[in-house]
């Protein structure tokens, strides 16, 4: 048995709450793939796909069993084409817990097996989440608190600020 | 990287919900122990220890990567005296996650890093736990469609009926 | 369809949230039975059975449809006895939809289809339970926003007070 | 007493646990109208309004005491006009609970009295929406499990797919 | 100890569960600041931010120690800028508990101790809202056990009916 | 306005979540008065009253408008006699929310406006109650990053451990 799970999201942007996720489940997995969805027909994105990939890059690199790529359309879909066997998710409260237990039955049912192991948010990290730091940024917090350096860097940029 | 899990509980009695964990994570990891918690000073047990070991151990016969053991004190010093790197719990609603985040928060705090791996309940499981088939039992109610076959001879035996 | 439906309880003691449901339910159904649970082997009841059927009757005098019994055992064999349809249950907030629905769950599996109706606790009465009733009273408190009268003249009297 | 209950809804597109929910109050009312929010001003609306009553209309051809109508503007000025005493609402879990009370008690303040009666979802359907069933169609899974016959041809059909 | 707290909000349109917390805190605090947010950018405002704050001026006329103001930007920023201690929110239910959970933690964390207060809902205003009250009123409801008299004259006014 | 707030409790044992609440609240009031419930007649306390009050009077000596006394019966009767005009309560997640909600409308109708003013939990103790803390002392953990100083030297004292 060799486990290899996905982490999907969309990480935009990456924050410190994600990144406690991927270290925490890479210690628990054979492979770990951090999978950006990406959406072209969205146009609510921050961060440009290519952005958060380098920064999710740049902020595991010294993982050695976690990867980091994209996707797209459906995550069941793409767990088999990967032999993805599990999906990893965090839960930081009891509405997390809702919205995550309806993806995660319909992910079960629609793909025959495919299983999601739920890992707490550490309190620390429990009320973080990419809208908020968005937002926060957006009106000039200091947010260096709440995401690694890898993001910070990318946030300062002239040009790939979120909108 | 080879998962070792402990699924533990009280098990009193097993019910379909907890052998549908037990075969759904034994698929994620490389062994998976059943750890049934004892007691020595609470009366409250419904079934003796060695009969729950027993239930568990005929009902997962085919499972060659399943153990089953009983275990004393906190489960934080039991996972470390077998090596043991997570823990697998389940969640049927909102209220098993306040609950059981908490105690995960406080294992992994006080063991210095025992995660916590939940699992949803399946859908068809999410209403059942062992008080219920208890009382359901007592009052002379047919539940044979909410545990396995192992259950349902011990319950069936003359003396061994829950209190 | 002429839908005879259950409201059972412990009612111990009868408060105003109780009576609100039994008058508002009674208008949507053609006969409402408020069955009061009675487990002699159950020895923390406040009020004596034969107590709490008086205040309900007492309380519900005015309402056709309304009457009032004491069943043993399961709510689903009482059900099938009664030929009633349906169960209803009130619920104040979510921690109370997340035991209820455990319940109807099962009651719906068991019995092949009794189904629960839920109706909302008026805000009014929705921090009012019979244990925090109890409790008060016995702390001295004037409950008598709380409660209707014949349960004030019942916790009034020199004996019936609850423990 | 002759209960018409309504069950309103946008049903788009209809699927299983709507269908469930219709058959399993129908059994408990004289009569239930499955009542289609028609918004003309919201364009977010997946299928249109005929689509939607046709296919409600094929689903419950079966059933002879339901009926299939549309709405516009305020549920309780609708309930008044077609004599309705109740809605009927499904619960899937907790958040729907928080959300469907803070509208059920509006309704029942502002319209003097109408109440809701609410069914929990089967556990089969509690992680179903139609939202989730769009998403998953528009990107190619097979979601002939979660809805019934009737949507199921409507959203084969060659224009009449979710956009 | 001179306490100065900060209600914050849109207050698009005022309601009786707003003005109830103005006036418990205001009894409970040495000054309390109606916050109201401007943001320039936001479509989606119902009543110009005039409207809104001469409906909250009449409204809280009468309570000495309660002003009214608009803020930009950060609430920690305009706590910080007028001096203010504390924040004062308002909690309906669990669904309101988690998501303001979430926006304390982080502005206490990142002002470096500015604490949130929270207060019930009194139970007959559990289940109002702006949100809702503007939908009542667009689709002709009577709005009037809802809201102040100082709303309903704004909300009656030819041009400033919410969009 | 000089707000003298109360924090009930049992106490037993004072553990960091407590205490952080403490220092908070002290911050936002005039005057604190910690307030350990005296029940003589429940024999399930861990820790004799006398125990309870000096750990918290040693943890709180530099906090200079804080108090700590012992109160029998209901709590706004306390209140009343004190001339308190509200009580401070702490909650660490949506199960605490529902519980205290409850307890705190009661208080506020029986009192005629006993005002809770709720303060959230540190995310670092968002997991610990005093229930827990016992329950790891006595299987032997080491609860000294749960617990101050002074509830440590009692839990080491010889007589005075948790039963």
């Amino acid at each position: 048995m060799s486990l290899h799970a996905l982490y999907p999201g969309s990480f935009d942007p990456l924050h410190n709450g994600h990144l406690d996720i991927i270290r925490r489940s890479s210690r628990l997995v054979a492979r770990l793939t951090v999978a950006v969805l990406y959406n072209p027909l969205k146009s609510t994105a921050r961060l440009p796909i290519e952005t958060r990939l380098a920064v999710l890059r740049e902020a595991t690199a010294e993982l050695p069993n976690v990867a980091v790529e994209t996707f797209e359309g459906l995550l069941i879909d793409y767990a088999r084409a990967r032999g993805a066997h599990a999906v990893v998710k965090s839960l930081r409260n009891a509405a997390d817990f809702e919205y995550e237990a309806q993806m995660a039955h319909l992910n079960r049912q629609l793909s025959g097996g495919l299983e999601t192991l739920f890992l707490l948010a550490a309190p620390a990290w429990s009320f973080v989440s990419s809208t908020r730091v968005s937002e926060l940024w957006r009106y000039g917090a200091d947010v260096s608190a709440l995401v690694p350096e890898a993001t910070l860097k990318v946030l300062r940029a002239p040009k790939a600020s979120p909108g």
